[in-house]
């Protein structure tokens, strides 16, 4: 049976190496699956982040950056997502709609209930079976984001900005039944073997 | 006193022309003025122009091209806009928010209610003082494209879709007091006339 399956959380808090542990565990079961990511997939969604997370000498207006992300993950949706669904793929997707409620609803205090419908009208109907939020405290997050090579304009914001992403997702996780909050302070094998205790 | 107008109608109605000779006219009695059009301006409106309406590889999803023209009217707005009616210049845009909600509400049958949110939210607050309407019947419409060297794609859509956008503008117009119509079937200048005799 394929699923769709999302991580979320905050750069740092490991999203991308346990997105990537687990759809080997799921190939090693034999399934099909596709693991991606968002933003910037395919060739619109390539310019998008080249436009928006990529570029330090254009200031984008919180509402401009909230629209690009939408229209990035509609292609990504439309282009990439439904059709290996229809192929039978598991999808393992780094972030979704979720990172647009919190990163521009919580993190650039865009009016909530504006980005909720525009995220949710970014999807095409198409909802994760199963979301991963990989809660990890704001300064282990900073520090673990301090050691790495490249940084996004994300990263650079301020400590407020992070904080309001981490209490953007402890207030929407309340909401979600689909929504795993998972301890992600401990080490990448122990994290891995709670994700896949959730994988029936 | 700077105003902020705007031009709308569809593609073939003349409104690149008059808002031309309107801006020469005001700048003529002396007033500083901004021409300007959507889509397209900027560095992002460049991008954006290029991935929607001037690549036929790429199929944009319509919730996709609405989220793109609004980005791309926020920094319009933000940008060069609001700097320049700072300074006193009166703006003089060829389309604005309304082509968004017949475009992509009418046009692309897109929920009019959520267009009509996005549309207005991409302007930042900044609410043209008047807007022309240039109605033509869809037939003139259309045989004055025939006859330009370049097209868009939206002016290859279907005859189905230009009756939409007809319809649209002149749904819209009913409840818009600042929106006046104009016959623009007749010679550039007997429109340009009228255009001018609405202006204080």
């Amino acid at each position: 049976m394929n699923r769709f399956i999302t991580l979320e959380g905050m750069d740092g808090s490991g999203k991308s190496t346990q997105a990537k542990l687990l759809a080997d565990y799921l190939r090693e079961k034999g399934e099909k699956v596709l693991l991606t990511r968002e933003p910037g997939w395919g060739e619109l969604g390539k310019a998008i982040k080249q436009q928006v997370l990529d570029r330090r000498d254009i200031d984008i207006e919180p509402y401009a950056e909230l629209c690009l992300f939408c229209a990035d993950r509609v292609q990504h949706v439309k282009d990439l997502i439904l059709p290996k669904i229809k192929e039978g793929h598991t999808i393992v997707c780094d972030r979704y709609h979720d990172s647009t409620v919190v990163y521009q609803g919580y993190g650039r205090e865009i009016d909530i209930a504006l980005v909720k419908l525009m995220a949710e009208t970014s999807t095409l109907g198409v909802e994760p079976d199963i979301t991963f939020f990989l809660s990890v405290p704001v300064g282990q997050a900073l520090s673990r984001l301090k050691n790495r090579r490249e940084s996004t304009k994300m990263d650079e914001e301020s400590l407020l900005f992070h904080r309001r992403i981490d209490r953007g997702y402890r207030e929407i996780e309340k909401g979600l039944s689909r929504m795993k909050k998972i301890d992600a302070s401990r080490t990448p094998e122990e994290v891995h073997a709670e994700i896949v205790s959730h994988i029936v």
